[in-house]
């Protein structure tokens, strides 16, 4: 008995179905990123470990990266996320660049992660990311896209949202109630934790940090204020610049979002769907020194998300918003009526694609007319063209509606007005 | 001094002017593959090893592959190549298809091979292939799709052509000289380095298969005959398939030709440019096996190709058919006069966005009018909007065409018209 091989645990097979799906998806990021003037670029899937160990974090880098040494001995990681390969990118080019810099991209990421629903091992993220601005502006700019996208989904403020917050904030109201300077990013990351445990295993991390209850009082004050953006005017510029684009019922100010990157240095946002069926769907920020520890000789501050393609899958298929999408491009299927009239079959053909239409040939002359409509109708190709020796004769052909099931014999000329209307 | 961290020798970065490349390949090899009903689909790109173990060929599979254990101890590779994966996804699937399945992708493979001109560690590949007919018209399909494809990209046949064998032509010629069963398959591996060496070492390494000096000198006038596919019934079949739908001038019959890919078990046939400046510049075959060495429970015989976008890349330099390419899709830059007059400049670019203008805000409201001119200028954006307190108090906008540096003063509606035309 044979077995059959089988691909890699969390690494996905598209078939034309599913990749009908990742191409609308495509479609529409790419519309709403070039509506705003963003250029589209792309990098390496392999790079070396060095560009991720400096700020992507411990978790992504020793624990979720896919890495391994080339031939030559050289670390290499297969690229868990994109923002790095920007920055370097970025920094080898700063000289010949015009800032500011507005890319936009989609490709694959690799993540060693348990695989589960909306979660892969490896998945598409679309990055879009503004370099050389360091005002709220550009922040507002960024996360009006992702309301935007969000809106051609047809995704709606009562299904999802933006959460936002911003590291700078969060750390000065800490330190008001004296929490030092060396504690801070410890304690970011026990509240980037915050929503996978339970509030009392979330105080008792804290504890761990020698936080004294009534500080720790003060911070479960400070994390559910949801006014807090108003004692920030970077904050409130973003707020106000939200309010101008008219996005704000989509946005949400959370204190506690702080995000597990390293790199981020400002501004700070997640995707959540409202029900609160799904963790965060997406993430982003400002992270203004990225370039420079990569390598760039000027301080080159950057905004930006990235939004993978698995997690929005399910959402849009949870909230009913998955889209009805057109697998097959074929219009129309030209039959064999027996070897003998294969020529005239394929010069239909030819002719029907010269005019514009998408138009497969049966590729087997010899198989029987009943099987190759069976395969038009089973493959959703809209129309069949029959031409036996009748049609031959009289230079006309067979048209056959598929879904209806009705046919028309029309002059061989006409053919593509008939399936175009 | 800080060192930037670059890219791995043979990965690329794609800034958008190499992008902009990407996407028009993309899109023409799509449009053609479309044109003829074939569907696209997409894999993993990291594969079990034992995938391509079983028939990619020595060379590809040990020295080739990018491979590695993963965290479970699974060994894995880069995929180097498609049809694998292609094949693993037909069986695995083979009760859910409708066959004739006529399937494309463009993706990336991964090769450890020395970087040079129109060769890369990563790149991308065309794979297009029909999955079911065993029958020469399929092969014919697909050999004319490639000529198509061409002819897309304006290359002519002085320029470009495809040579073609069929191996089971070949090696029943090789059996009527008298050489045995056994000596065949390592005889081919030979005949593929033949364009790599001189005639005198290609036999000298036929020699060492104990092939006598007179079956050498048989084997040399066989590998020449320019007419021997009239002597195969399935050739002349695929050479009246091509002449019927007009491409036979890009076609050359050649018995050298065998493919380095263990899999190939007929039909052989690769790219070459007329000129002889390049070596193979895409290949491909007929493989009734493959899936059926994968796991198929039926046999599914299969023809198809892979191009790869680097040497055609260089083979349009070389012709002067590389394309001019639209790098900046923005229609229009906003600019901001004043911080001020942010807001009316936000609310205009809102307008033009809705109305379906890719545009762009200049995302510092600070940055000097002059600096934001000449941004847009650089960027290759063709026409500049300015809204000073003037233009607002009379619902006016500047409008700077920034070819000509002509402006214009218009109502704020009547900007659409101007910038389409």
């Amino acid at each position: 008995m044979k077995t059959t091989i089988q691909n890699l645990k969390g690494f996905r097979d598209f078939l034309p179905a599913d990749m009908a799906f990742q191409n609308w998806f495509y479609q529409n990021l790419k519309e709403v990123s070039q509506s705003y003037g963003f250029q589209e670029y792309e990098g390496p899937t392999v790079e070396p470990l060095d560009l991720y160990a400096a700020k992507s974090g411990e978790e992504l880098v020793k624990k979720q990266a896919f890495t391994f040494e080339d031939k030559s001995g050289k670390t290499v990681a297969l690229r868990p996320e994109m923002t790095p390969t920007l920055a370097r990118m970025i920094s080898q080019n700063e000289n010949d660049l015009t800032f500011p810099v507005k890319w936009f991209t989609y490709g694959r990421r690799f993540r060693y992660e348990s695989p589960q629903k909306g979660r892969g091992r490896e998945f598409f993220q679309w990055d879009i990311d503004i370099l050389g601005p360091d005002n709220p502006e550009a922040d507002g700019e960024i996360i009006t896209i992702a309301v935007n996208f969000y809106q051609k989904l047809k995704l709606t403020p009562s299904e999802v949202k933006i959460k936002i917050n911003d590291r700078k904030y969060l750390e000065s109201r800490l330190k008001e109630v004296g929490i030092p300077n060396d504690k801070i990013s410890p304690l970011f990351k026990i509240i980037d934790k915050k929503d996978k445990v339970d509030e009392k295993i979330f105080k008792e991390m804290i504890k761990e940090l020698s936080i004294s209850d009534g500080q720790i009082d003060w911070i479960s004050e400070i994390l559910s204020d949801k006014k807090g953006y108003e004692r920030s005017d970077w904050l409130k510029s973003i707020y106000s610049y939200l309010d101008r684009t008219g996005v704000l019922p989509f946005i949400e100010f959370d204190a506690s979002i702080v995000r597990g990157l390293d790199y981020y240095t400002g501004t700070v946002f997640e995707g959540w769907d409202a029900g609160g069926n799904f963790r965060a769907i997406w993430g982003g920020g400002r992270y203004d020194n990225l370039t420079s520890d990569v390598g760039s000789k000027n301080k080159i501050p950057g905004v930006g998300f990235a939004m993978g393609d698995m997690v929005m899958e399910e959402v849009l298929k949870f909230y009913n918003k998955y889209p009805s999408l057109d697998v097959n491009k074929t219009k129309v299927l030209v039959t064999i009526f027996s070897p003998e009239l294969f020529d005239d079959s394929l010069k239909l053909s030819l002719k029907l694609r010269q005019s514009g239409v998408n138009c497969e040939l049966y590729p087997d002359p010899n198989a029987k007319l009943d099987k190759q409509l069976k395969y038009a109708d089973k493959k959703g190709i809209p129309f069949a063209v029959i031409i036996g020796p009748e049609e031959v004769a009289s230079d006309t052909v067979m048209v056959k509606n598929l879904k209806t099931q009705s046919q028309k014999k029309v002059f061989s000329n006409s053919i593509t007005p008939m399936i175009n209307g």
